[in-house]
């Protein structure tokens, strides 16, 4: 039987699977797999499974915020998944990083939905084994990798970003940036800490891997060819991260 | 300028937005509208504006989840928004409501994201006058309404639905459907209470338009063509209930 | 056998209760019945039952604050009571609304008696049909009406009212009331988030029916003869509008 | 001026008060003083002001609840008053109390309104050589006193005595009663912890006297005139108190 | 069988037990006793048996922090601990009061670890006996006694001290104490709201003896021989305290 | 000038730091260094500063609980730490890991103190390169070793192990035990949590590295001299890991 939103099964879902936030960008990422079979695109939930190098992965998408992650890792998981991997662009708070990788090790949970599973003192904390082979890919693929931190929250517009509404409130957008960065965060986000608690609890293997393609306040941004490049640069390192895991995991099976 | 998630603008969006959850929904919305222009389909929003009855109306989505939903509401907002109705199918805690209307008039807010807005005293409440057109648009149809409560929760397959996980982890759902039933709960969702505490917030009149579709512990359900029928039924109240309110407010703006 | 706190019984109470904050106010209510009869005066609980227009009801008093309201609403619960209406007069924060009439359509719960029933997630709302017919009757009176929200608070001089005390403490009224203005809450008292939720919890259809006597900061009060006059307009129309739902509510009976 | 719940002023109040719950109780109070003279009652405030033994002292009444005795407290002080003493008659959680006095060192801040003055970490404590004369006074009377602890609460009919309400919910007090007993705590009532609160923050030197007449679960109760004697004495040792204070103090001042 | 981390048993522990926060001045306090027997010195409590004239007295250390006081207070009693006294020296945030005592009636409870026994509405309040029996045991010694409230944290450089990362992080000291002085807090420490938490529910009589060397700001300090001295008279004032509690109840069980 | 409570420096303390949680064990490992030289022993702070294989590096103790551990880190931050490694011993809730090492990555923060620092969606996860390093080091030493996940709570005898006091109150520890083994927690103590908040806030990198003596419910536990040499081996391995680390960064610094 497939899942309730998702329409997934365990004989359509591979045990890598890799989110990305916007089920568009699904549609790419499927380029780089061979033999794509669409498994089915309902509500924000776009999904492909076909193999990478041999390895078979399904890619999919969570939509914007942490309840409809964790409907996806949860149908996800329903349907065997073993690694997640969300992928995504970042904007930084380091200028150096622009064109480069953040994986996260941890993330700040300023989301409710978590909090429906396991109480705030928990932590969202990525899978080591996982994060090193990313940091490894990362460099393989000639670029730098920072492991910080990632805050995220439920409220794009009450938190993150001005809008017409915040504006009219008065509300002051500095007063979040300035905080986290004093706290070491390095990305916002609107889904991570909540996939990364969910995949500690089930026993999944997960991490982040995100491009940045603006740096904070909008100083510089990746454009054009450049911006398109990134994001070709982004699915094929996550992919390459997952080639190299499954890799990994079967040399040491072997051993 | 357009908005940043939902390509949306002054120019292209009507005072009276129509909300459905699911993107693909819209589509079906759309057929009742007379010249709908697409404005976007970006990310799980998926926008037209069109007229009904010679009402200019936007019909949207909101996704899953109240996160979501809030960006939505946001940029509609910057768009010129005055009027907002969310429209779903929805579950009934009442044997005798299936086939018709829950138009709840508050919903309990156990969502993290209106709490980035407000904290949780203040009541997700729709708008009075909107609630009554709508009333007595469910009865022109032929229906009957039930003005009661909903619970949005942030946590579908944490609260509401088992899953793979929660059995695993030996949740029990049942104890969430007693709780909230004997607070008079008569719908359970995961966008409504931040759509009214925003809309009450912001100014924008608000309510819920929802239709029974199945009864709880799947008793019964609507099936088939009886299914069909239904949603094509709760499309057509919506907008007639979006019809009437202008009817209304335009004749009181001439007395 | 009577109640403990204010010996009422289903024998001396009617379905319809109008309650008074003030115990004094309620000899004033008690002139507009015909035959009232005095069922008790203990501690800060004063009640009457009489007939209005052929009515059964019963007049009462909740004492100041959430906590004696509740054993108001409980005792009289105990004694049949299906329909509550809390009465008082209000300070407006809308200037044009002197003399006018406020039935808040819900109330923020920033007290903590209705914790101790139902956590903050839980709405406090009116009963929408019974705040339909309060409108239609504040109209027939030839006064205005605004459904807006009440903000309930337990602490009158640490939050709403200067005293010799805050000053000394250095407390500032003044963001209060800033902030519930911004919130969009048109009326402060000590009572009716409270009494609301313990109605919509126990299944009586209850509202808050305020008549505005004075603005904001003291800018205009209504004095002398106009005040008392005010005052009898609002005993009438809180009586009138038990009146009017009762007539409605048989005549759906016999349709 | 006089003050805008009681009508009290400095003129016309001493710097001992003696509060009662009830209103109608301080009519019994009045008796004891010599030369009373009636301040107003207004709301469920009722004040006179007489000597006992020579001390001016002012005898009132705080309603029920929290929130109407920090009313209470804070006119009070606005019109000088130094010393506060609540007396009250309570159940006992000890049998061999019955007829004897509770003089409680602090109490469980299980209500809101003090909350909106300081943060539940800070302690309801009485001050310590009120309560030493208490003890002294008690033992002067020849009564045994216990300084224990009290749980005050805001909710009468959800947390210590069944009601319709509370039993059609399910709700169970004993759970209330078990666990405050585990606590140490000696007498459950709705304003202790916030007057105790008030009064230290105030700078007010404040003590609570209270005679049990029930043991827990009405397993023996004072009737009749052995009643009517009790409340006597209770009156009596409150007042007694009180004077042994003031002479206590005085002859500090001549030391 | 002695406890674990302290190594104590009900053969090796008085039921009086005097508690230094340093394991070291527990070497001073030795030094009062007749026949110290050392019962243990792990980890960071150091403890000895002994008799203070005629009166066996144990002291021991409880470390730095509520969590290692509360072991320390549980294995106490697990060994027979009826009585205890913490003692220190303290900061005064009152000028006139350098030499002399502190022996606060209650504590505030920011701290942890109490939170793990009981919620935060419970009030860490001392023994009133106890209290008049060390106010009357400083007087005798020729000093002055303030019956105060003290204040309890667990973060000593995050509220109460300034630190390299508190400077560098932007942390204002000052914010702490200009509040606490507003409550009344006359002095501030790591243990105290615990030690009394714990005690009242033990049932073990307990109370804190404070010696003030230091005044707010550093303004002036005991040093050198009055450092000395004054430590001297704090660890006698102590033992006195135990000794005419002793007595006393001695005496009353002999009436 | 040396720190307050551990007398330490930026003279006599290097950038890397051992923690042990046993003052006494500090004798232990300072066996372990050359020319080790003593800092200070005050309060349950016992710290020398030597070298191991050439590497200067201290070590120093925290006592039991968050709160003197806080201490700890603030002064040795205070005094020029880089690195900062906790070690000690550990329970496993695991049967195959006896004498076999914990490294966990994150800890849950049921600790009051890190709260003074920062809210609770705030992760406590370890530095993933030191995290690595310890992890090849463990198998170096020919050992396994698990990144799992500790909790850290501040009530050992509330939460983590019966005392007289617990089973009196009917506490039943099994309940924290079968929660956090649903959590993946495979450690539990008292001070980790706070000590990696802080070390991520201060920008030190930081790490817990533990050796499991006992399995849970005591099913077997270490003894005699495989303690004594499993004990070794956690010091040897704890200063093997910083050496190895030292290397590492060294030959880092030369690419």
């Amino acid at each position: 039987m497939s899942t309730l939103y998702m329409g997934a099964s365990e004989e359509t879902v591979a045990k890598y699977v890799l989110f990305s936030g916007d089920p568009w960008r699904v549609e790419v990422l499927k380029k780089y797999l061979d033999n794509p079979k669409k498994v089915a695109f309902m509500r924000e939930f776009n999904t492909y499974t076909g193999t990478y190098k041999g390895v078979e992965v399904t890619v999919t998408s969570t939509g914007i915020g942490a309840p409809s992650a964790a409907i996806a890792m949860e149908e996800m998981y329903e349907s065997g998944m073993e690694v997640a991997v969300r992928m995504g662009t970042v904007m930084s708070m380091q200028d150096d990083m622009l064109g480069h990788f953040m994986v996260p090790i941890a993330a700040m949970r300023r989301e409710g939905t978590s909090q429906s599973y396991v109480d705030l003192s928990y932590p969202a904390v990525a899978d080591v084994e996982l994060v090193n082979v990313m940091n490894e890919t990362v460099q393989q693929m000639g670029k730098r990798y920072l492991n910080g931190l990632n805050c995220t929250m439920d409220g794009f517009y009450s938190c993150m970003h001005d809008s017409k509404f915040s504006l009219e409130w008065g509300r002051d957008m500095s007063e979040t940036f300035e905080e986290v960065k004093k706290l070491g965060v390095t990305g916002i986000d609107m889904e991570s800490s909540c996939i990364l608690t969910l995949g500690r609890l089930m026993g999944v293997k997960t991490c982040i891997l995100t491009l940045v393609t603006v740096l904070e306040n909008l100083k510089e941004t990746l454009k054009g060819q450049d911006r398109v490049d990134a994001e070709d640069l982004l699915c094929r390192t996550a992919l390459e991260g997952i080639y190299n895991y499954h890799v990994k995991k079967e040399a040491g099976k072997n051993e």
